[in-house]
């Protein structure tokens, strides 16, 4: 069983095509392996067996029709549970959500990956209404970091980081408003990718900030994620705000690997504020990347206090008749920032947006002199589950808000990243280091992470749990 | 000297350019008749006679040289003290802002009209930040207006109404947040034209709701204000709000008239809320264009509370550091409501933004059905100076908010609009209708406007004053 767990959706595709495993056998035997261990790890929060076993003889009907199969063809994924699922309440990690009727089509990325061949297999844990960066969720109970249950998933997604360092999965998919895919990818050694803001359909998901939610891949491979992002690019007419951009094959660039690409590292603020293990990580891509070049975004610290600012009182715009009917249902730790939030002047978030498009033209003349830009993912290793305070580089400050103070400057401006998983050694838990490229350049950031992939500095094993 | 003040620029720059006039000649004509009449109307705030009688020469000297004269050739202009103008302080119609440095350069659009032969004569009186609807200024005293000097000439751009309504100039350029241009339009009996949000550079001039500030200009005829128009037309680099279309010359396309285009009237909300004399003004357009089918712009009401909160908010972000610093050197009316806006929650205003996507979408599909809208331009003829209430459809409200109860929401999601100008037998003032068209669309609404011009139903001729 242990085998099926740690292949990839890639190798499992290739199997199917190849007739030497069954969709059936690897979907059976990842919800096996759920069965066995997820109360354990807390990663689903609703599996859907009957679906994915259809799904799986669909694919293997096709197979032995002589069908051609698509690129994913019978490889497990999962969802946040604020992804749409035919069927299932889209919680959004809220108790509140259970009261809406059950969804009745799924998300558009959903349908997208089946449509190559996935087989969705159920809905994933998620800090409440996805303003978290703990993965702990007081209604489900945390989703708890497999390489080490006692620690942190990272948050939101933390069911997404979860299920896929457990082998539940090889792909799930998160979003990210701040950081909640890279905090995760971070935490639970993997690599997630956060797209351009605009690439990807939000259609049928639940929102947090218009203005900042993404959705994107997390993975065990870049192979993985990339297949993942090639089956979900594209424009969709469910979703206004996603970008008519044609559909560029990144998994067919993986190969020119970082060739030729100017790889600057982030200085300043990205070179303050964090733990050791952040810089070292930082530090050993750069070396293998060969990367000596030092480049700055200006004023990332405010960028971050100006990303809380739109955070807090979007969210608040977006919950405000909830926050006055059933204030009570919330978490106390969601319900409290949020009702700040829809007490902040709107004079203060007009000067934030005007900081935000100077900070955007400051990060594209940066990248006027570089391709793509390496930065910690998170300023420390998983903390303790239940752990509320953290000390970093001298100061004690809140876990919950502050472990994406790395991710939210590059959110905040719509930039790709993707987070690659760091190990050293004598240490079970990994740290990531995020590739940073320009606006609609995920081709770039993907062909960095390949490189470091291939020469072993970045990789995401399964994690090692026992029935 | 009436001769000249009653000229167009059109006619000016072809009498100049056929030799039957001086450039020299039409300026000091209309500076003479600015230094008889401006102390009774109240336009100007500066006259830069120096830099437009050396301007002058030069367009004579190149006439004389045998050079080809631009289309605004020799055609005098002055504008509201908001756009910079090389040499004078940018007032913005605040006692605050004369503490700041001479502009060094003139603003993007007097530049261009200059390029084109024109000659900028001097900076107009406005309401204090173009916060007003009424032409009333605490510092300057009023911009009166030139058909009743005892009236109003409509706000925030009262000396641009007040100056070409007086014959002291054929053309003024203003700027339109929520009716700046069109409301003084309407009460002076001129021609206005708000371009479509994003159309005109707005480079070098003072802002005030960055996401809903137009600017434009006002005439006597639509040959002038299209010339003026066509002159300012095209992307700008010292603006990346300027859109990057290509110019379609307006003015070649005016004797199309209105032949084959689908006129919509508006109904529900701007059908209601007004006195009688708006709607006799849309009335008799309609009956004149033949046009019978009445349409409705959903939630409008909302919208133009939306565009309230939007303005407050985003105007009192810009103002902050003067109201914490400067609050007794604003004029009170301007001051209290930009510190109420900057108290308002954020909240509020992102559920405003939500709504205003909503709205823009239904006018998009309002515009599938017809070219054009009518619609009154104010709810009544202009109030007299001084008068604080005024009594409209039963309701007594404040002048100085109200005036734009109909141009407000049309503004509020940028679609480009031309007052026209109507007049009733045995009364002494005009009133405007608004003839609406879709985003990018300028070339319908003046098509429409040059009919009604050329059948009599909108004129706009030159008030009588005496020296």
């Amino acid at each position: 069983m242990t085998g099926i767990a740690e292949l990839g959706a890639a190798e499992i595709a290739r199997a199917i095509s190849a007739g030497s495993l069954s969709a059936v056998e690897v979907t059976r035997s990842l919800l096996g392996r759920i069965d066995a261990l997820d109360h354990k790890v807390g990663a689903f929060t609703a599996v859907v067996a009957e679906r994915a076993l259809a799904k799986a003889q669909a694919v293997d009907a096709a197979k032995a029709g002589g069908d051609a199969l698509g690129p994913l063809a019978g490889a497990p994924f999962a969802v946040k549970n604020l992804f749409d699922v035919k069927g299932l309440v889209t919680r959004a990690g809220s108790s509140i959500n259970r009261d809406n009727p059950a969804a009745v089509r799924d998300a558009a990325l959903v349908e997208r990956l089946e449509a190559a061949g996935a087989i969705c297999i159920g809905a994933l844990n998620m800090g409440e209404y996805a303003y978290d960066f703990t993965g702990e969720n007081i209604h489900d109970g945390p989703s708890r970091n497999p390489h080490d249950l006692h620690h942190m998933s990272g948050g939101s997604s933390g069911g997404s980081g979860s299920a896929v360092a457990a082998g539940f999965v090889p792909i799930a998919l998160a979003s990210d408003t701040n950081g909640s895919i890279r905090v995760p990818a971070s935490l639970c050694g993997l690599f997630g990718l956060k797209p351009t803001f605009g690439r990807l359909s939000r259609a049928r998901t639940f929102p947090f900030v218009a203005s900042l939610d993404h959705l994107g891949p997390l993975a065990r491979s870049i192979a993985d994620l990339a297949l993942a992002y090639d089956a979900m690019q594209g424009p969709d007419a469910d979703d206004p705000g996603c970008a008519q951009k044609p559909v560029e094959n990144v998994s067919a660039l993986l190969d020119r690997g970082a060739e030729g690409l100017r790889i600057g590292v982030a200085g300043g603020y990205f070179a303050e504020n964090g733990n050791q293990e952040a810089f070292a990580a930082v530090d050993r891509v750069a070396k293998a990347l060969g990367a000596t070049r030092i480049v700055e975004f200006p004023e990332a610290k405010r960028a971050r206090a100006a990303a809380f600012l739109i955070t807090t009182t979007e969210g608040a715009a977006l919950h405000l008749d909830r926050l006055r009917t059933r204030a009570a249902d919330f978490d106390p730790a969601v319900r409290d920032r949020l009702m700040a939030g829809a007490m902040i002047p709107a004079a203060w978030v007009a000067k934030a947006q005007k900081f935000r498009r100077w900070f955007q033209r400051e990060a594209e003349a940066l990248f006027e002199t570089v391709d793509v830009v390496l930065a910690p993912a998170t300023p420390c290793r998983a903390p303790k589950l239940g752990q509320s305070q953290m000390t970093i580089a001298g100061t004690t400050m809140a876990v919950r808000a502050h472990l994406g103070l790395y991710t939210q400057p590059i959110s905040f401006i719509g930039l790709p990243v993707v987070t690659v998983p760091v190990w050293s050694d004598g240490e079970c838990l990994p740290i990531g280091v995020q590739i940073i490229g320009p606006a609609w350049r995920e081709d770039l950031i993907m062909r960095v992470a390949a490189a470091l992939e291939a020469i072993g500095v970045a990789k995401a094993p399964v994690a090692m749990l026992r029935t």
